[in-house]
């Protein structure tokens, strides 16, 4: 395929959304590519549908792994109608969240094991990987605190129930992730200013995009 | 666990329905165990919600792979909701459709392949499989015709606008999933007149429970 598929990973609170909405419009400005910024588990109307069904707050009674079928299924859905056409076309794909989060997410912090969650990603994206992955690192008590600060233009959501125990295990996994994975995944320190972090993520694309 | 984990399985029109409503009601008469009649993807209010998304008609859009997926979440929610509570009281589960299904719908029927479909199936059952699974088998032009004559008292969904082709896949599938897995499936001629495959049925199952 013709285009470039990014993805933005880290932690609940790591900044991913504002970061995103700083770097598109400079993306947009400086890159002769197309930019096409959309986001994991939605971005089409059956994947949408399926991203309520995980985030309601009142399916306590969800098992986890019905919970990271719903996240593959939403993705698969996600995958073949937005950002397969988008990169046949050429465009440079920004994807916040993609098989890392359900790896960290579900793999480790709700222990159901990598190496499972993985065979059921395989399966939804028949190994399409991405070419560039930002990791922004930030750790889970930081984190925490910036949702907490954040609280009236967040959404609440079925996982911001989760311990600070939790978060820290998915911490963890995405460092792993980034140490076993450094030809694609580039680790950003997210506890710096938000200006400062959306310079490396940009500086980072224009390299890859450059080649 | 102490119970009795039965499946039911069959092309569409091969009479599942029918049979299961007079097969429950004499098992319920002679079996001293608890017997607990349910069916799939349904049978939780989170699977009953997948199973939606599922079949409703408007969403011609879904790709194959994500309907894949979403059935393994709602066959998920419904094991650890339902199935897996009542064997370990010791009920006898008569379960309409399980993996099978996918196996010969999604794996052959749609073309994704059994083994990839099994993959997804195997995570989400932990690798619980039916002790007994009777396969009413009919010739899939005989189904259709069922389905035809009985469409009044059927909810259309969007299976039933697949092709003859389609349904003989199908039944291709279940009859070698019957001959490579003889020691679990009974395959019962369901061409038969109602009350003869009830039969057949009824006196598998408790040559089952009575060991």
């Amino acid at each position: 395929m013709k285009g470039i598929f990014i993805t933005i990973e880290g932690p609940d609170g790591a900044g991913k959304t504002s970061v995103i909405k700083e770097l598109i419009p400079m993306l947009v400005k400086t890159v002769q590519q197309e930019i096409v910024a959309t986001r994991e588990p939605g971005g089409s109307r059956i994947a949408e549908e399926i991203r309520e069904l995980i985030l309601n707050p009142e399916n306590t009674e969800m098992d986890i792994r019905t919970e990271a079928l719903l996240y593959a299924a939403g993705r698969r859905q996600h995958l073949i109608e937005k950002i397969i056409p988008a990169l046949e076309a050429g465009k440079v794909v920004i994807c916040d969240r993609f098989v890392d989060s359900s790896l960290a997410y579900q793999g480790v912090a709700r222990g159901i094991g990598v190496s499972e969650v993985a065979k059921i990603n395989q399966f939804a994206t028949e190994n399409l990987s991405p070419d560039l992955t930002l990791y922004l690192d930030i750790e889970a008590h930081l984190g925490l605190e910036r949702i907490n600060q954040n609280k009236e233009n967040r959404q609440f959501d079925r996982l911001d129930q989760e311990t600070l125990e939790f978060h820290e295990k998915v911490r963890s996994a995405y460092l792993d992730i980034a140490k076993e994975q450094s030809e694609r995944v580039v680790q950003i320190d997210a506890s710096q200013e938000l200006e400062k972090v959306v310079e490396e993520c940009y500086q980072t694309i224009i390299k890859k995009i450059t080649g």
